[in-house]
Order: C-alpha cells, then structure tokens, then sequence
C-alpha cells in the first residue's frame, strides 16, 4: 500500500459499535461520534455527520447491524421491530440510492441466519470492504482516461470521507495522481455545506495532492481560463437511463464543461445505480432546510417576500455524460441500452 | 413617483458629508458611515462599504469633492496634492470604469472653476442625478423587452443599492414588475459576498418584490426547472468589442442561459464603457483576499497544499450578450461597430 491508499476512513466499527467522523466539524475540529443504537445512525445520516452515498450506505449497514443485534433477543416477532428501525434509517435521506441498497442486502443475510447479529455485522462489513475495493478499482479505470498534465475540476466531495475509503471521484483523482497524470486540481467549494473546501481540501491536503478552491459561480471562468480537460464527479443515484443525481452545482458544471469542450466523467459503483428509476425526473430530490443557505447572511430569517430553495441535488441529464466509471467498467455516453447490459453484468463497453 | 421609485439610496451628501450605507452589515443592520475626507471615501470602497460601478463612481465623485475642499486653501500647488487624493480613491478598486470616469468629471469641472469646492461638489451631484434618471430610463427600454409573465434571473446586486438609486438591472426589473411583466425573479446568493441573498432580497423586500433565493451552483437546475426567459445583470466594465466584466458566476449564468434558451441583458449606463479596453481580456480582474472565500469553513487557514483563488468579476464575451440596455439606447448582440455608433452618439440600433 503506498500513502494515498490510506486516506482517512469516515465510517469505522470498533468495540461493538459504529463510529463516524463528525464531517460537520471539519476542517476546524476532527471529532468521532460513537453509536450504537439505530436511531442514532439515522439520525447522523440526516443531520449529514456522514455524508456522500456509499458512505451513507455502509453506515446504514451498520446501523441495520446495531437494530439487528438490539432487537433479536426479543422473539419470534422481532423482525417486525427491525423492519421498522429500517424505514427509520431508509426515511434518513431520499436520494441516496446505496441506502436502501445496503439495508436489503444486511436484512436478507440475517434474518433468516442461525445466528442473526453476526450475520447481519459480517454483511456490514462486507459492504464496507467491496466498497474500498470497488473505488481503488475505478480510480485505476478511470485514471487511464486522464491524459498526462491535465487540469481536472471536481465538486463536493466523492472522496474518502464520502465512502468506505479511498473515494469514487477522489479516487480517480488520487490513482491519475499517482501515476503522474493530474497537472493542478481545481473544486468549487461547494455551498452550502461546503464539501470542497471542508472536505475535499482537507482530505487531499492530507495526502499531499495540491487543490485550489474556487467559489461554484467561479467555476465559468476557470473552464475558460484554466482550460480543465475533465470534470470528474461521483453521483448519489443514477437512473436506468444513465441520468446521474448528484450534489446540487454538478449540473451547471455539466453544461460548462460541454460549453467549453472539457469532458464529464461519473464515478460511482453500481450500488449507486437504480434500473428502478427510468429516468432522473423520476429521482426523488431532497430540499433541506432553507436556513442552511440564509444564516451565513447573518441575519435571523429572511424578510416577508424572500423565498429560499435548497435542493441538496441535481439532475444531469445522460447525454451530457462522456464517461461513467462503475466497478465493472467504463461506458461512454450512457444510454439505457448500456446500462442494462452492464447491470445484467455483461461487458460495459 | 410610485413607491418602487423610492428605492433606497446607499449614497449620499448631507451636512457636508459623504454618508455611505454599510453593506457589508445588511440585512442584520442598517448602518451609515459619516466621511469627510478622501482617504476614508477611498477606504470604504476598498472594504466593501459601497459596492456597484455606479455607486462606486458616485462615492468616489463626491471624495474628489471632498479632496478638493480639504486642498484648495493650500495655494496655488493645491491640485497636485489633489491629484494625489484622485490616485488613492482611483486605487481602491481596480475593475470599475465608471470610478476613473467619475474622478475625470469632478477634477475637470473644478481645477481651472472660479470657485472648485463648490465646482466640484456641484459636478458630484450632477453625476449623482444623472445616474438616476439613466436608470430610470435604462428601467423602461429594458423592461419593454421581457415578455408578460417572464420568470427572470438576476446575479449579485444592481440595485439602487449599487447605483445612485433606482438600479440598473434591478431598475429594469422594478419597471417591468410594475408593468406586471414579471413571473417570479430569482437571484444566486453571490458568494463569497453574498450580495444576492444580502443586498437583492432585502432591496427587493423593501418594494415589495417578492424574489426567490437559491446557491449560485443550483442556477443551473433552475433553468431546467423554472425555464427563466431573461437573465437581467448589472456590468463593471464594458470593452469597446461589447465583453462585459460583472461580478464573478456572471459567466456561468451566461453560458446556462445559452444552453438552456433563456436570454441574457446587460444593464449599464455608458459611463461604464470604456472605449480604451478593446476586449475583455485587456480588463483588469480584481483578486480579493482569499480569506474572504475560506474564512465560511470555520477553520483559521487552509492547510498546506491548499491555495484559494478569489478573483471579483469575470469577463462574459459579447457573443453571449443578447441585448444591451444603457441610457442610449438597446443593442442587439453587441459587437465594436455597434459599440462605437453608440459611444460616438450615433442611433445604437
């Protein structure tokens, strides 16, 4: 393992419980909450303690893991009390596709195992283990697209702290990193929680790979000025269409990109893909708390007549994807056609 | 005059004074600051305290004003020391024409005058009326362009809180809001200064103007969604080939607006064309303090390896600009023939 395979793990089990990074706090604070009741995992996933959705995922994982080992001792019944913890963790965040993904794939290992607990841990970590294994995975498939010396843009944060290690979108860029493909890394801070510049550049400053943060709204000018070659994003959920839901800005950076000639690459394993949904307007999209926007105004509540939206996401639309990195490989330009034959695991390409 | 004519006036000359409105403090307060010399003028532009070319130009009018009375009683030398006064407030901000032109206009007007105090602050005030009626009249020509029931787009603030009163692109959305041409408006929060949700809710609020607030990445799902016909923007600086230099993510509307439709109006008195830039690569960008943008992360400063650029405007070239609205008139896609027949007094259509 060389250093850029050590970055930081967000989501960890240690001592029979889950513990997680309090990404709230960073960069200012490194803080660990240590939970272990279901409850509480929910309530981190939705006050966005954990973020990015194969994070929010393994941690569900492990909160199914909690609920399953609270509530088995109860009787026969007991999987009705479990179901009920799951809707609490899957009512958590609407649009991480990987949440629901992870909780059926816990509870259809334990309930019916000999011993319930065990299983449903061994399948948490399971989840937890592919995960890091699928992004060192795309961060090789997808750092063999970057040409050498190419400026790369990235939004958010798809990196480490936003899965079981390593990153979907960060990972591409720590792999082109290390074989010397990355001339400068360039991310949008992010508003308004700030992923990039409390997240993405303190987790790349850990590893020694220069970024330089810019404001969203900057981020037309850097494409003409800094000439980016790729966009390299992850993605909360995609749809059966190759429509990709991700952090709200990764569209405006979309259409930029193609305005501007740079190309748009997707990270994300297919967990994170949903042949459910057909298309993204059929994604749901979470609005979070206008206040999330208005307190940096400083200001108590916005004046009679000031209207604020959050949407936490938005909707890219397939055809303004160049690229899409799964696990099991690359396809150009999703369509729906491509996506079934990857996710009926036949070649990609 | 109608109440939306009664905007408020961030600028103005009382008791002697140069009374400037603090807008780094709204809308949690309503300050004012009192200046009776040049430096402190030259100061409170460089900090922020008033912002928008025309305000700029106007403040900056009425600190030649002050210079000149500081200076004159010094003897017959006096206008060098003046000059050197007319060199600090040109320094304050670099990327707004309308301040060398306001200081051109107060220093011709007064140093060969019988009486230059009263020469010059007679000149400020004519500056300062003149804005006002171009943005009235920049108001109607705009205005007569956006359809009935248009949703419209603005960025930043060009309100009356960036001019001498009424606004410029706001002036435009004033007078078709009162014309009951306007849907909805909607404005990008402005980072790192936060001039949309600071400034453009609360002018907007005090007229009644109902207006929706989103983070300026979201702009880009918001023409998918709510199909904007115009976006409406103020300018810094306006070549002599029609680039136009506007607050920084101007860009990024403009290259939206494009992709998605919608139509983009640039909104600014003459006084902000300079005729002796011949295209929006030879205007100076103003770089800010980094700090400005890092200091929302909570953390003192960013670790090694992380660099911030923070550049104030951006340049969105003439090919993307559908209409320009100034006191002379509407241009079509202006280009430099364009720009010359109407500098030169001629019919810009």
């Amino acid at each position: 393992m060389n250093e850029h395979d050590r970055a930081v793990e967000a989501v960890t089990w240690r001592g029979g419980r889950c513990h997680l990074l309090d990404q709230r706090r960073l960069p200012a604070a490194e803080e660990w909450l240590e939970l272990d009741d279901p409850a509480a995992v929910a309530g981190a996933i939705r006050d966005m303690v954990v973020r990015g959705a194969p994070a929010i995922g393994i941690a569900a994982a492990y909160g199914a893991a909690l609920a399953v080992r609270a509530r088995h001792g109860a009787g026969p019944d007991w999987v009705t009390a479990f179901d009920a913890d799951l809707e609490t963790l899957r009512n958590a965040r609407p649009t991480a596709a990987n949440l629901a993904w992870a909780l059926a794939r816990v509870r259809a290992a334990s309930v019916d195992a000999p011993d319930p607990p065990a299983a449903a841990l061994d399948e948490a970590r399971r989840i937890h283990a592919e995960d890091v294994a699928m992004n060192h995975r795309m961060g090789e498939l997808g750092a063999a697209l970057i040409e050498p010396g190419s400026p790369v843009v990235t939004h958010c944060n798809a990196g480490a702290l936003a899965t079981g290690g390593y990153g979907t979108a960060l990972g591409v860029i720590r792999s082109a990193w290390a074989a010397g493909r990355i001339a400068a890394v360039f991310a949008g801070e992010t508003r308004p929680w700030l992923q990039g510049s409390r997240l993405t550049a303190w987790e790349l400053a850990r590893d020694g790979i220069p970024v330089t943060l810019v404001t969203d709204s900057a981020m037309g000018q850097l494409f003409r000025r800094q000439r980016p070659a790729w966009v390299v994003v992850g993605a909360d959920r995609i749809a059966a269409n190759g429509d990709v839901a991700n952090k709200i800005g990764t569209y405006h950076l979309a259409v930029a990109a193609r305005h501007h000639g740079a190309r748009f690459m997707v990270v994300a394993p297919t967990s994170t893909v949903d042949m459910g949904t057909p298309d993204g307007d059929a994604i749901p999209i979470e609005d979070r708390d206008p206040f999330e926007i208005w307190r940096t105004t400083g200001a108590d509540a916005p004046p009679a007549g000031v209207s604020v939206l959050n949407p936490a996401f938005d909707v890219t639309p397939a055809e303004l994807v160049d690229v899409l990195v799964t696990e099991r490989g690359v396809i150009e330009r999703p369509d729906a056609a491509k996506m079934a034959r990857m996710m009926a695991g036949n070649d990609p390409g």
